[in-house]
This record gives C-alpha cells, sequence and structure tokens, in this order.
C-alpha cells in the first residue's frame, strides 16, 4: 500500500507514492517523460515542478530561486510527499509526451523527403524470404507406431519435424519427454510442435495436442539509454503487430552511459537497480502491448534485445564497470541466449531471450543491428553508418571490410547540459530560423503548442541560424557587432533571447548561452572529427563515400544542409544522405525473423574492427580543427563555402 | 522422527522406523540386501524374518506355515512395527551381503580362467590417447588488455582457453560473465577455468582466481535393475578412485522392469517413488564414495549413466509404460543432458549428467555402452555380445553392421521365483555336482559359509549335474529311474533335495522342484532361441561368429562349458567366449573420459537395428526346439552329444 496518492495537474493521471520515494521516481513510474541530466541528484533543476496542493518534504532547494520557492515550486528528485498530493507539470508534457517519444523513435512519418529509407535499400536482403523465426510453431500428423515401427517417441517426433521443416538436429528437454508419450497418444499422433532456435540449436520446447491455432508472437527490442522501444512481433506473419516506447526507467540514475556505470558501481545495489529498472520499462511497455493488442505475454515466445554494450551489460545484470575505464574493456561482447525468466521479462518464462553482440565498449549490439539492417555489410558501395545520441557510433565499409569508432559527442544535441535544452518531446522547438543580427525569429514546435524549450533539431538550426544572422562568429563567440535586446549578459556570459517570456510555454524566457554554443561546438567536432579519423584510418576521402545513413533519434527532424552548415555531417551531395530510423529495432526485428540475420549478425560483429579515438591517433588534432563554424579548413565545406 | 527403532540380530545395524513403514523398506533403507521377487505383495515368502523382540502389525501370512508364524516369523513386506523392534535375520545376509554384491558387480578376481577380457580386446581403443573428459579444469595465464589490445573480458578468456585446448567454439553462461571482470582482474590475469563439455557443446562453467590445485572428479554409473555401481573416476589422471555397488532402492517395489513399469503406472506418485529410490541409491554410494576418499560431493563435476531404458525413464522420471504395451515403444531413446540437482544427484549441482542412449525399449544404454566398450562396433570380427540377466540382451555385428534383440529370459538364473533360488551373495551355492541318480552332492558356497539358497551359476551346474546324473531326462522331467531319498513329492510334484536342515543355513531342506527346473528350461531356452534368431536373421552360423562376450552379473561365476552343455550358450569354442564383466559401467566410463567416445556411443545407438522377437518371426519355433537339454537338434551341439 502506497502512502499517498499524487495527482497531476492538468490531466487525470495519478499514482501511489510512499514516504520515501521522490517525486521524480513516481513521474518515472508514471510514465511522464520527465529530465534529469544530473541523474537526480539536484544539480540540473531540469524536474522543477509545482506543489499546488498537500505537503512535501524538500531535501535540497537547487537551482530554484529563492521566489520560485515562495512560489511553490520544488524539484521533484528532491522531494517527497508528506499528504496527498496536487502537483501541476508543463501542459504539454501530461498531453503527448511519451506517446510523442516512442512515435519519434519509430515512425518514419516525420522524415518527409526523398532521403527516407526504402525497403530496397538494403538490396531486400530479407524480402521475399520465407520465415525462420526464433520460435516457430507447425501442425504435424505422424504415423501412429505398429509392429514394422516402433521407433521411440521422441525419435518419431524428431522424424516428423525434420521432414516438415527440414531441421534435422535437434534437441529437447526433459519436460517434453515427460508429456511426449500421453500427449501423443491422447492427441491421436496429431500434435502443434513449438521449436525455438539458440545458437543453431534447435530444441523443441512444446508439443500441444491437435491443432492450435492460438497465435504466438515474439518482441525486438531497442535498448536505448534514452528511449525503450518494444515492436510485437507475430511470428507466423511477420508483421508487427504492436509498437511502444518509452523513457528507459533507467534515466532516473543518470542520462548517459557514464553516469549509469558510475551508480552502479557506487551505489548499493545500484546494479540490481538498474537491471530493474530496464526490465521494468520493457515489461511495462510489453503489457500496454499485450492490452492493446488483446493477447496473452504468454504468448510471447522470444526476444531479441539491441543496446549499446552498457545497456546489454546492465539488461543482465552485468557490471559495466571496465567500459569506462582504460583501456575500455567490456565484461563480454557477445551474450549467451537466456531464458525470460531469468532477464525477468514478464513473456513466456521460458522463450529465449538473445541480446545482439557488441564490437566494444562503444560500439554495441544497436550499431551492428544497424548494420546488419542496411545490409552495408554485403554491398559494393562504400557506406558511412552514423548513429548520433550521446555517444555517436559510426560504422564505415562494405562487403570486404568494415571498421568503427565512437566519439564521445556527449548529450548536447538530445538538449542535455543546456538550460533550455529538452529532448523532441511536445513542446521542442524543432525549426527555428533568425534574422540578420538576431533582427526576427521564426520557430515551430512539435506538437504546435507554447515553446518549452529546443531540441536537438532545433538546436543545429540555431546554431547554423545564428551564424548566417552574425549573432555567432566561426569560433562560436557572439560577435560584437549585433546590437539587439536578445543578446544580454546572464551573469555566466552572453546569451540570446530566442522566445520571450510571453510567448513561451515555461514561464521564462528561452534562451541559449555562449557557453552552450560552445558546449553544442563541441559535439559537432567530436563527430565530424571521428568521421574524418575514421576515414583517414581506411585512407577513403568524402568522395569515395557512396552513401551516408543516419540512424537513431538524432536523424529525426534535422535538416542535412543545417547539419552540413555548421560542420556536423560531412559536405557530400545530398542525395547520398538516407534516414534509415531505428535501425537498432529493426535489425533486431530482422534477427527475431531470419535463422540468416542470426548468423550474419554474429558474422558482422566479428567482422567490425574497432578503432579507439582517444587513444594513439589524431583524433584530438581532427577534434580542434573542427572546432569552427563549419571548420578549420574551407576546402572540406565546398558547397558552405560557396552558399 | 522415526516412530520406533529396529535393530538387527545378529550384527549392529539399527534403523529408525516409522508405523507406516514396512520392514522390508526398513531392510532397503539399511542397505540391507533383502529379495522381493513379487515386488512385496506377500506372495514369494521370500523376505521371511524371526522378530525376537517387540510388536509388528502383520497383514498377511502369505507363504509362511501356521508354525512358522507361532515361531515369530513373518514377512518383513507385510509387517508393520509397532514398538521398537529386535529382528533376527540369517547372518551369512548381515555380514557381508552388499559388499558382496557390489564386489562381484564390480571386481574380476572372481573370474580365474583365460576367458578373462583384456585390454588388448578392444583394440586399446581409448589406450594412450589423451583424456578429454566431461569436464576439465586448466590454468590460464592471459595476457593483460592495454590500448593495443581491449578484446572483451569473455573474449579473451575464449581465445586463452582456444589456444591452450584447441577448442575454440565456446558458450558459457551469465553467472561466469558477471563474475568474470572481478575474478580476471583481481588474480591478475591468472585462472584457473572449468569447462564441460554437453552434446558437443563447450561451456566455460567456472573461472576461479589463480591456480588450484583441488582434485576434480567423475562418476560412471551402471543403473541395473537389481544393482546399482558407481565408479569414482579422477577425471584428471582416469584413475578410478573407488568403487561401491548396492541394491537398486527401487526392488522394494519390483524385481523385474515389468513390476517397477507397473509400479509407476499404478501407484498413486509411483514413478516418483521409483525415481527418488534410484536417485537415493546411486546417492547414497556417492556419498560412501566421498567419506572413503576424503573428497568433497562437490568436487565430482559430472556424471554418466548407463541404464536399460526402463532404468533411464525412471531416472529421468519419464513414464516407461509404453514400453511393456505393444508395439514397445521408449518415449525416447536419447535423452538431452541434464544438471545434477535436476536429476536429484548429490554431487556439484550444475554438473552434466549424462543417460547414455539405448536403440529399443529392451535394448538400452547399458547395451550400446558395451557394444562401445568392447569395440566390436569397430572391429573386423564378428561378435556376438550377450548380456543376460532378467531379460537377455544381445548384439551381432562388426564393424560394418549391427543387430540386437532382447528375450524375456526371465530373472530364473538370478534365483527369481525359484523357493531356495537368490542372488549371488554369501551363502549362495555357486558351483554344485552331483553323483549318478542322486548319490552324492558337492557343492560350494560364496563366502564359504552354510548355504541358503543357490545363485545362477549354480542353477547352471545343478540342471547339467542332474542330467548328467540321470535325475532329468531332456525335457527337465524327473527320471522314474532313480531311487534316492534325495527325490520326493513336495505336494506341488516331485522336488530334488540338494543341502539337507542340518548342513543349511537357512533351517531348512534346499530343494529345487520339477517345476522349478522347467523355469530354468524355459530361460535358458529363451536366450539361446534369442541367438538362434539373430543369427538366421543375418544369415550367420555359428562357426562364423568369432568371439562371444558375455557381460555382465551373469557371467561372473558360471564354467562356460555347463552352459554350453546345457544348451543355453552355443556350442563353440571356448576360447571363442570372452567375459567382459561390468561393460555397462566400463563404457560409462569411458564415455566420461573421452569426447571420442561421447560421438562414437550415438553413433553406436544409431547403427543398431533392432529386431523385435515378440513379434512375426520364427522365435517361438526357436524356443519350442530349445526346451530341450541342450535342445531338440543335437547337430548344433556336438560337443555335448560327443560327451
Amino acid at each position: 500500500m502506497p502512502d499517498f496518492l499524487v495527482r497531476f495537474f492538468p490531466g487525470e493521471k495519478q499514482a501511489g507514492a510512499s514516504v520515501d520515494e521522490s517525486l521524480y521516481q513516481v513521474f518515472i513510474k508514471t510514465g511522464l517523460p520527465v529530465d534529469a541530466s544530473c541523474g537526480g541528484k539536484g544539480n540540473c533543476g531540469r524536474c522543477k515542478i509545482k506543489i499546488r496542493e498537500g505537503k512535501v518534504k524538500s531535501l535540497k532547494q537547487g537551482t530554484l530561486t529563492d521566489e520560485e520557492v515562495e512560489r511553490g515550486y520544488v524539484l521533484a528528485c528532491q522531494s517527497f510527499p508528506r499528504s496527498d498530493l496536487v502537483v501541476e507539470v508543463a501542459e504539454a508534457l501530461i498531453a503527448g509526451g511519451i506517446d510523442r517519444a516512442a512515435e519519434d523513435m519509430i515512425s518514419e512519418e516525420c522524415l518527409s523527403d526523398e532521403n527516407l529509407w526504402e525497403s530496397s535499400d538494403n538490396a531486400g536482403l530479407f524480402e521475399g524470404n520465407a520465415l525462420t523465426p526464433l520460435y516457430v510453431k507447425f501442425y504435424l500428423e505422424l504415423p501412429k507406431p505398429d509392429e514394422n515401427d516402433a521407433e521411440d517417441d521422441l525419435g518419431r517426433l524428431e522424424r516428423g519435424v525434420c521432414k516438415k521443416t527440414g531441421v534435422c538436429r535437434l534437441t529437447t528437454n526433459l519436460d517434453v519427454i515427460r508429456s511426449l508419450p500421453a500427449t501423443l497418444r491422447s492427441a491421436d499422433w496429431k500434435v502443434t510442435v513449438s521449436m525455438s532456435e539458440i545458437e543453431n540449436n534447435f530444441e523443441i520446447t512444446g508439443v500441444e495436442p491437435g491443432r492450435t491455432e492460438r497465435k504466438y508472437y515474439g518482441i525486438a527490442v531497442d535498448v536505448g539509454t534514452t528511449t525503450v522501444v518494444v515492436h510485437l512481433v507475430d511470428l507466423e506473419s511477420g508483421e508487427t503487430a504492436g509498437v511502444k516506447g518509452a523513457y528507459n526507467g533507467q534515466s532516473v540514475f543518470g542520462d548517459d552511459v557514464i553516469s549509469r556505470i558510475v551508480y552502479a558501481g557506487d551505489s548499493p545495489r545500484g546494479l540490481e537497480s538498474l537491471r530493474n529498472a530496464v526490465a521494468g520499462t520493457i515489461n511495462s511497455l510489453v503489457e500496454e502491448l499485450v492490452k492493446e493488442t488483446k493477447i496473452e505475454a504468454e504468448d510471447i515466445k522470444a526476444a531479441v534485445c539491441a543496446g549499446n554494450t552498457t545497456m546489454t551489460h546492465l539488461l543482465l545484470g552485468v557490471d559495466p564497470a571496465n567500459i569506462r575505464l582504460e583501456p575500455y574493456t567490456p565484461a563480454a561482447n557477445r551474450f549467451p541466449a537466456i531464458k525470460a525468466e531469468e532477464a525477468g521479462l514478464k513473456i513466456f518464462p521460458g522463450s529465449p531471450v538473445l541480446c545482439l553482440p557488441g564490437v566494444a565498449s562503444y560500439v554495441g549490439g544497436d550499431t551492428t543491428a544497424g548494420v546488419l539492417f542496411t545490409g552495408m555489410a554485403f554491398s559494393d558501395r562504400l557506406t558511412l553508418f552514423i548513429d548520433v545520441g550521446t555517444n555517436g557510433e559510426m560504422v564505415l565499409g562494405n562487403k570486404d571490410w568494415l571498421v568503427s569508432c565512437a566519439c564521445s559527442a556527449g548529450p548536447a544535441f538530445e538538449g542535455v547540459g543546456l538550460k533550455y535544452g529538452m529532448r523532441a518531446m511536445n513542446g521542442a522547438i524543432d525549426h527555428i530560423s533568425i534574422g540578420g543580427c538576431g533582427s526576427g525569429v521564426s520557430y515551430t514546435t512539435i506538437g504546435s503548442v507554447p515553446p518549452l524549450g529546443i531540441c536537438g533539431s532545433g538546436l543545429i538550426d540555431c546554431i547554423a541560424s545564428m551564424r548566417k544572422a552574425g549573432i555567432i562568429d566561426r569560433n562560436g563567440n557572439f560577435t560584437k557587432g549585433c546590437n539587439t535586446f536578445r543578446i544580454r549578459d546572464s551573469g555566466e556570459g552572453k546569451e540570446f533571447v530566442l522566445v520571450g517570456t510571453g510567448e513561451a510555454g515555461c514561464g521564462s524566457d528561452i534562451t541559449i548561452s555562449e557557453p552552450e554554443v560552445k558546449n553544442l561546438m563541441r559535439s559537432k567536432a567530436a563527430v565530424f572529427a571521428g568521421i574524418r579519423c575514421i576515414l583517414k584510418m581506411v585512407g577513403v576521402s568524402f568522395a569515395d563515400i557512396d552513401r551516408v545513413i543516419i540512424a537513431g533519434g538524432f536523424g529525426r527532424n534535422i535538416r542535412i544542409k543545417d547539419a552540413v552548415s555548421i560542420g556536423l555531417l560531412p559536405d557530400i551531395p545530398l542525395e547520398k544522405y538516407k534516414y534509415v530510423g531505428n535501425s537498432a529495432v529493426k535489425g533486431a526485428k530482422t534477427v527475431l525473423l531470419h535463422r540468416q540475420a542470426r548468423e550474419w549478425i554474429d558474422d558482422i560483429a566479428g567482422r567490425i574492427t574497432y578503432i579507439e579515438l582517444s587513444t594513439g591517433n589524431d583524433f584530438m588534432e581532427e577534434f580542434i580543427s573542427a572546432l569552427f563554424i563549419p571548420h578549420t579548413d574551407l576546402n572540406l565545406f565546398p558547397s558552405v563555402r560557396g552558399g
């Protein structure tokens, strides 16, 4: 029994809470998309809320002004209920936070141009192939034993399976053998067989009497640091029956992998908390999917998870400590398949759960999934695959070779570390343009509601526009030439007012400061330096690249042209760019459905050579050269120079 | 807490007993070798004991005479304690029953002639080969990771294992991965690795810091219907560290596989009781071995069990019902390896337990183990392998082909169904010779104690001698020609007195009756008919056979010449006979120690063609022809005719 009831205003959401549960934890539990870039330590001030009714105990004022405190604002992560509560949060958040987030990660509707991924772009690798899912069910009529054919029951069953499926090297478990004699005879030798495949080992997992029409499903899961997305897949048709996404419940313990690793190591039962948090997120998404599609969780018979190396460690309860310590060695890049009950997933307990293999500490199963899905590992065309999130991973190569690297881009483009930065959810400014010297500002927001902050694509626009408008110079410093009320001193350096209090939905001006611009410059420089390094390592020039594939949340709403203009992405013909969307979950689904993909993904993980940028090469030099808009070497950006 | 204490006289054995526990169950629990050929139903009278002190409740008088009841005799299986008890049993039983029984099954000392098996007889199949046991431990020093070699911990470990062992396709479990980072680093990358092999799948099962000198063991188990034998094997040296044998605890539920199958199906929790009984027997033997060799049960890391098909079903808790129903289909001939804890074996819980594959309902893993061990499946020489126990199994063949059959010999040669028949334990007459018309009888007993009854080899001698002495004719009928006090009417036909009350250790005459002789004739006829049928099926004559291998308890003390003279074994040169002893446990040990044997045993089980004698061929005709001494066709026994 929770101690108190917490109601959220506006809206109808409510949740129970105990006295030792912070309101931030209650938010997470309720599925509300609240940020806490500091990991719930009370330092970032991102989880500001207003208490309308009731009493809380607040440990820390943090970044809140005295005036805010007087008006009833508290930091959710620092506040614990002492009575039933009514809590006020920004309306936009309540309205569509989670669903919008999920949609962002999964739908391509918002990818509105010709750079959209088409199924032919991976040469239809798996199109038209017969499905060979991780788990199948099929109906068999076995010949009855007689004096001329007294084969053992299991042998008879295996003979039937071999004839039906072509799979003849089979294993099984004792439970099946124990039930076999009675089932076969009671069903007059007509049965439905369940078979799952783990590491090329085919196991008969169940035998039911007669023909069962019951459908069976699998889940493909993108275990992202920020967002978790689950596809519920009908394993008979291969169709996706439903999709749900939510913030990774681990967010409460920190925004990026490093802070999660620290939490796992430093907090008592930290690893367990993180494990439970992410399993809990997957389970709540499964629960929603099960409800919506009117199936039973027991009918979900297999799971494939694609996560970065840290996320995979945490999901499996493996300490990721050495991922952040030189020389950055994960405990494992390949993990054995485990049972759902062992993974804490609330689907059929015996279901196999596969975590896709990674390459190194900072190139994980989400990246190999992307490489698999895009088909680049089997293509003649030289492809550069970029997945920019908190950590930017990239893979360069073709059918003959594959190299990868990761650059610590930092979460700036995800809005983290910026006062008005936010994730791409309702109320986020996603596009903005600024007139000369800030003479005018126009913008759009996700959900077309009053702006609460600015997300990744908006931030790219922002830098590009501020440079065009002459507000910042090529170093990212504010220029002295512009004289506008929008440029002012924040006390911690200059800042530019993007939206005034009156227009904004958050009760204050929305601004971007000089240090914040510098922060974004470092992020974009890291990505570009990574690209330069990986190309240099293999002696390839921009002109040699046939295709650039942009994966993940980063690619959602950005304008490639703007990203090129600030020097984030290389200046190559726009038509060479492709948005693939969430290639992690797409790759996971492919693995769930195709035996060939299960073989290939291991092969791919083994083929990718990892280059560690932080040691021994000229990443730092490239990084410093990229700390300009677009770059110190303008020859690299002919279209920008010309335009 | 047991309700009462039961003390056995003479000797010092005692045991607790509850009111609903029959004294027979107490016997079994205490390890005393009591017979109950009726399966504890009170019909056979074999478990007669005398109550010296205390009260029992007896359900049934059974075969006991009123006089015996008056003198305090009861049937153990029908009697339940109602106070503390002192129970009198034959001294010979108490003195050395179990140990002798174990020794019989395991030692070859009593096989005193040139027909003894020599290691060269299987062409030294596994001699001199490096050991590749089911479980190994080895010490590894791994290269430390650095910036040029940041492979994941698991990958590094696998690389080391591959280099050391040549085994490069490895799996592992999450527990190992979870402990790996800390173990490797705390041990400065010097570790001892445990690896087990199941179905060609090599799994790293543990990683310990540093070099551990702790020895590790496996067990090879012969799961016989009557006797269970365990070899404790040092997996590093391949040496047997200890051997123990005991009666299968299932004996309380019936003497042969059929009565056990019936019990499994008919009694509430019958299958479970049988499963627990045999696991309990193995566990008590393991416990004794562990004590004697001063090791820990946790150090036993693998088990290989060889049992007939029914025994394997029962050990694994699989209902064997269809084994006795036409067309005699077992649930399975091959079983997946399971963990010791799943099998109820009290060794290291994660140890793999392998049950050797069988061929059909009546040709099981004990037979394939024998075929493996003898090397007959890889030999040019045409070999006939015979394992005669309750059920006679035989395999005929060479490197090119193998056929097998089973004949329901019945347990007569194990002493079951005969008033004074008994197992080969202390007090059993093992050899006997009878003068013309019974003019004189000389005999020897196992343990050289006063005779209690007569065991298999004694019974063969007995039939041979009675025929020679003219007491019985070629049909097994008592002749009318002999006039001796030793031949008398028992009320149920004629009987011959082998030993008088005065000499006997059991308080009565030891006799053999005409119906009992007929019973033995049926047993020997079944075995011989089986041999004839299998030869006929493949068009082979006695002369073509290069070798006859006699396996199992049956071969222990018999004189081949006598067995031939009564027509039990074919009349071929004696030097072609070989006693291999307990080839089931020897085959199991080979599988425990050699990877090649693990592959071969599957291959052998697949190669053996099973012939069902009870249906469709001329077994019955052969059987009837063999119901004579030695046979209706004397041409088949030239040496008998001549002698």
